[in-house]
């Protein structure tokens, strides 16, 4: 049983993209590096989106060559299209997240194309980036994966199937995305083994969203199906434009606690990670930030995995 | 598989009793009969222990025989020794409960008694109560089974001796309390075992904190080893004496919405649920309700269990 976990800070991105309140390039990549000092090794530094609809990604051309310089951290960009996936490969990211949503009337709204175009998008860009000289790894987050809050429930069959058009379409890697947070264990159990069934080992990934509570029991849940990758974000920073009132992504600390308690090495020291909270709290101070962890302290019970 | 789960309410008494702000006999009887009301067939209304220690429990024995005109309503009341156990009885307590710290430093902070002498103290108790013409149960709460912030690390094979040690001294039920919140969903299951292994059936019960954010991660770990009864509280209310920061008990709005999302009937009506949360915060105006549930919205994919 594989012990390891790895975590991707998505803060910067998802975190920072709902924000009230702009964080300066300069904080941001004080940010990242306190992120990767404290162990995280792969981080989600921005996305290549419209600056007229999420203007706090404006910069990620400007971050994502200096993240660069981070020494051994993976360097993760969103796009939504060929024009951004491009923009992220000239930026010199490593790793490309994609998104497609099984929502049809989700994708529609968050990308402007429905779902089967928008796989069509993904094909198109694997494509390209084969055709570079220097590879980028390429992850499809297949979104609304649990449920959506215009269209309501996804089928089980549909979430399988744009699984396995996305690995068709030659995804490196495949993530579930419980984009407005409406996932529970069960639902969680059940989606992984079928898309493992759909598209094998390269269903790596959960991001999960806390906006009911249940986001560690979730990620309990997909730990127990042998998910081995999560994103988080620290302080829990994000929410979701289709879900007014919800709370961000699952809080990288709590999950850090939980995962390290449990036996399960992360590569990341609690305390500094807490440590990377007073730059964001005084960044942005109109955001709340969540964690138990750091509300309470670590517990002198704590043991880090071996 | 039993797909049943039975939920106490302990809001009135372990979500009050560190509240900042007093609640009026009234308002806990209108809050009781709301909860009552959503579906909520047992209920913690209150402790008898010295008002001078806990001003928010001195009025238990006013609201306790109120609780008990309530129709279907177990009716819950704490008590730390013989002289609190016997004025719930007379008040007419169906159940009792009982800490048995496994700390015993804790055990005699919080009862000013060791381990071994709460452990005689239980037995007493058991035989005062049957010697009178009415049975009350009496729930044996095993406190700080997961960690103690006086004594750090509780090691499993004295969890497992002091459930056998209540188990003999007659308790009728035993609860697993994560009394500072310190549980991860590996400790969990491991103590539940190790508990099942020394009392069989009579471990009924988790009773645990959401300091770290894990609450309902723990809660589902005790779901997959078996366990079917959960305390909680409304809002997540509550806090901890000795983890100053540390929020409440797990938030019942939640813990709801993941039990029948998951197939686990709770006999709880959510939106009903959800509208006994008002009252709380207006009695209780310092005091912030936490659940995702209640900040988001019950989503549109929600079904309650068959």
């Amino acid at each position: 049983m594989n012990q390891e976990v790895r975590l991707c800070e998505v803060g910067p991105r998802d975190g920072l993209q709902m924000a009230r309140g702009m964080m300066s390039a300069a904080d941001k990549l004080r940010w990242i590096r306190q992120l990767a000092e404290a162990g995280l090794r792969e981080i989600e530094v921005g996305s290549f989106v419209s600056p007229r609809l999420v203007p706090q990604m404006a910069d990620t051309g400007a971050i994502l060559p200096e993240a660069l310089k981070v020494e051994g951290l993976t360097v993760c960009a969103l796009a939504c299209n060929l024009k951004g996936a491009i923009a992220a490969y000239e930026a010199g990211a490593h790793v490309l997240s994609f998104p497609v949503s099984v929502s049809d009337t989700h994708s529609r709204a968050n990308v402007g194309k429905s779902t089967d175009a928008q796989l069509e998008a993904l094909a198109a860009i694997v494509d390209w980036v084969r055709a570079q000289g220097r590879p980028m790894r390429i992850d499809a987050a297949v979104a609304t994966a649990f449920g959506c809050s215009l269209e309501g429930a996804v089928p089980l069959p549909r979430v399988a199937r744009v699984a396995a058009a996305a690995a068709r379409a030659g995804a490196d890697e495949i993530a579930l995305a419980d984009t407005v947070g409406y996932a529970h264990p069960a639902q969680v159990r059940d989606a992984v083994r079928a898309a493992q069934d759909a598209v094998g080992a390269r269903l790596t990934k959960l991001h999960l969203h806390d906006t009911m509570g249940l986001g560690l029991a979730n990620a309990l849940a997909g730990l127990n199906e042998g998910i081995r990758s999560f994103d988080a974000c620290l302080g829990g920073l994000g929410g979701c434009p289709f879900a007014p009132g919800a709370s961000g992504n699952i809080v990288t600390e709590d999950l850090v606690f939980m995962l390290e308690s449990m036996g399960y090495g992360t590569g990341i020291d609690l305390p500094r990670l807490l440590a990377a909270r007073p730059l964001l709290a005084e960044a942005l101070p109109q955001e709340s930030l969540r964690s138990g962890v750091a509300a309470a302290g670590i517990p002198k019970t704590f043991r880090a995995a071996a």
